[in-house]
């Protein structure tokens, strides 16, 4: 087969998965934000029946020798598609369907479960649901790992890349070097700012400003609302993000469209004549998430940036905002505290609550532990690690939706996105100036252009800690986040 | 094979034709409402991917046996499902996929090309691409009728059970009893609205209330808002309905929703267990259109509908219905005219509009006529039968969209919707009592306690000829809506 028939069918076929993925992304958009109540089962059975006919087509076996000539390809765009087109094929076909099946059902009922059983802490709900969804999804891992280590062949869904013999060092260092910050920065920043109310509308029309202010393209996209703030990509030119709005303060609707924002952009930066292709993406979640983290924690929580919001704050909430001034934000989004629950945790103590998920569901997926024992085990690593013990299970392991969804992996990437935001937040200091200065100066443009240049245009050509390599000119690390945070808090500052 | 086993594999089967039709209305929906501009072109694809999807299940050569097996079913339901099934393969079959390409292709270019020319009148324009479509559409036709008459099978598509000899005598009929109808009330009626400005969300607001005052139900479904007023089955229990608003006047977002709405009741009228079947629908476009007129003039004309909504406009609008009594709107609902545009036209005169488009697209596909000689043609038979000539062929043989996009055979439904909404009517008012009492009365609710009973509760079990036969105790006539219109405009209305 000559090449560029065989990548005249590659593209073809990876066209196809694409149209399947965005009508998937268009109807989950839609349940998201205006689909009826009385919807919601047809609306999984059409899930159902589209992911049904991806997982054919992904192993249309009359694919398979394009495949094999498109991976020889000198066009990395066409080899890295061959490459991971390669990789999903395997994955497909590793995973037994009827085990596909009952991971989708188990899931279901533990989520159910989870959910009315975490207001009360009732462990004994929980666990009977999630106990068989462990059993199951080690037996995904097994099989997902053929012969290597489980854990990793989790992660490798969602990191692709990255191993847990790469992460474990990393994440050791980080929490030996955040935890005296804790110990010293408990109790930094400000008070929260005053209950407005701060209008909802006006909310959503700032929403839609800051994102166009950070670039975002509204003829290829939309800012939407949910009670989930999310980002999704429904196909080329067609990039969604939402976000939330409480009246009581703008600093969660405001942090969530910077947050959302980061992957929005990040989608609406990839090169749109490669979007229909398997390359044509973003290679990780941790990649996606540097971006989320780089305009949320590097441009969002800066006294630059405030500088530059706050008369936007006046003019839109002429009473709320009221004798504002950007410092108050400043502080009232940096204050460091001691607390339960990941998301409502600060920038200094995220990770720590990430350290402690990623060991005890690695321990989990490897058998060293047992669901039953995952209550007392995190509220002691909690202690152990932040100084603070949940007063239940349901602000303890119970918190979070990731295992009572079957999804063991997934926890490491946020601070990976952390880890690599702080990286590129140093690789773009040193092209384009200090981030204060370009966005006093210049705004944001430097900085989209830096991200769009460094990491956008690249799609999924490498894997992530290769981009990133070469995006930041160092490896995975903690040094550029610690010290980060030193800045943040510096003496100079008016945050300690 | 035994029948139950053959009816899981057809309910299978069908159940996945539910869901890509369902998951491709979810598409459009959104298209329609809030996708952004620069999606266009991906949407497309998306579309084009999912019916490629369906087009490859409908065929499906697997199901044949238990089709055949449904089809001698004691059940209805079942068998009817089955014989959908058959018509629909078979039509597949007998229309070559290069055929189908270059209908779309052409159509696509045609549309275009018509949306350009229009506005200027500039017939060679438009001829060059619907010349080239109408013969694609004569081979279309031809393929369908596979030796029978070419008009018919494309009546077919659209109002399966029906053919142009059953339509003609009625459709004369009609004509020749409304012409002197028009002659006699040509100026009837009153002037338009106050100017307003009727405020954009009070008419949203009441566009929902009107819904639900009707029976649509808003757990099951949603009001929207689009350009062109348009419902939509999204699967079982979603169906979408839209509106449109115009500050000038609230009659036409009133009307909308009743017109849709009717659609929209009808749609959520089937029974919800059937609906992932191919009888779990409306039997054809014309008995949709019963349901959606009888709800825009058999109700939303009559003088005890506005006394009843009144007072919400006097609440809505506190300044723009000063001062209106319900005969106010009455009047300028029922203001009888002349109209060279078939969208603009009141009651009287809308179907002499369907006679003349109906009369020539059978001559065009029978290829009595040619493309060319539509616009003397059209302007010739609109002189004759309405007495107005259209100033320009954008105000003639140009105006509608359904020509320039290879659509024939589906104009003599708007009529058939018509003539079935009188019957209806009257077979409701010897239910249940006149229209006008029981809205005084009763409200809404026994007139769609009827249809629900009547028309709504069969699905696809019967075609279209004989449900309303069943429904009403006639067959199509013209009798019950020449009756309605001199009732309408007696003597003791206050309209002649």
């Amino acid at each position: 087969m000559h090449r560029d028939d065989g990548w005249r069918q590659v593209a073809d076929w990876m066209g196809t998965l694409a149209d399947l993925d965005g009508a998937a992304a268009v109807l989950e958009w839609d349940r998201e934000t205006i689909m009826p109540p009385g919807a919601g089962e047809a609306r999984g059975a059409q899930l159902a029946t589209l992911a049904g006919l991806r997982h054919r087509h992904l192993l249309d076996p009359s694919v398979s020798e394009a495949i094999d000539v498109v991976a020889q390809s000198d066009d990395p765009w066409q080899a890295a598609s061959a490459r991971i087109a390669m990789r999903e094929r395997a994955r497909a076909e590793r995973v037994p369907e009827s085990l596909v099946t009952a991971l989708a059902e188990q899931s279901s009922r533990s989520v159910a479960t989870w959910g009315e059983a975490r207001p009360t802490s009732d462990v004994a709900a929980w666990l009977a649901e999630l106990a068989p969804l462990v059993d199951l999804t080690r037996e995904q891992a097994a099989a997902l790992a053929d012969g290597g280590d489980p854990y990793d062949a989790l992660i490798d869904l969602y990191e692709p890349g990255t191993t847990y013999a790469m992460l474990d060092p990393v994440l050791s260092d980080l929490a030996e070097r955040v935890r005296p910050l804790v110990d010293s920065l408990a109790g930094a920043g400000g008070p929260a700012l005053p209950a407005g109310p701060w209008d909802d509308a006006s909310q959503m029309a700032l929403a839609s400003d800051i994102a166009r202010d950070i670039g975002f393209d509204g003829r290829r996209g939309l800012v939407g609302r949910t009670a989930h703030p999310v980002t999704m990509g429904l196909g080329p030119g067609d990039t969604r993000l939402s976000t939330r709005v409480d009246i009581a303060e703008p600093l969660s609707c405001i942090m969530a469209v910077l947050h959302e924002g980061g992957h929005a952009l990040y989608d609406q930066g990839i090169p749109e004549h490669r979007r229909r292709t398997l390359a044509g993406d973003a290679p990780s979640l941790g990649a996606h998430e540097s971006q989320s983290r780089f305009w949320e924690n590097h441009v969002g929580r800066s006294p630059a940036f405030w500088e530059r919001l706050a008369p936007s704050l006046a003019a839109a909430f002429p009473e709320a905002a009221a004798g504002l001034v950007p410092d108050d934000y400043v502080r009232a989004l940096n204050r460091v505290e001691r607390r339960p629950i990941r998301v409502e945790s600060d920038e200094v103590t995220y990770d720590l609550h990430i350290v402690v998920r990623t060991r005890l569901e690695r321990a989990i997926i490897t058998g060293e532990m047992e669901p039953a024992d995952l209550p007392d085990a995190f509220d002691a690593g909690l202690t152990e690690l932040l100084g603070v013990t949940p007063a239940t299970p349901a602000q303890g392991a119970m918190q979070d939706i990731h295992w009572a969804a079957g999804i063991f992996g997934y926890f490491p990437t946020y601070t990976l996105g952390n880890l690599y935001a702080a990286q590129l937040a140093d690789a773009a200091e040193a092209r384009v100036g200090p981030i204060d200065e370009v966005l006093t100066e210049e705004g944001p443009g430097p900085l989209l252009a830096f991200l769009r240049d460094a990491v956008h245009a690249h799609g999924r050509v490498m894997e992530t800690p290769e981009l990133m390599r070469q995006a930041t000119g160092s490896d995975l690390s903690a040094d550029p986040f610690i010290a980060h945070l030193e800045r943040t808090y510096s003496p100079a500052s008016s945050l300690p």
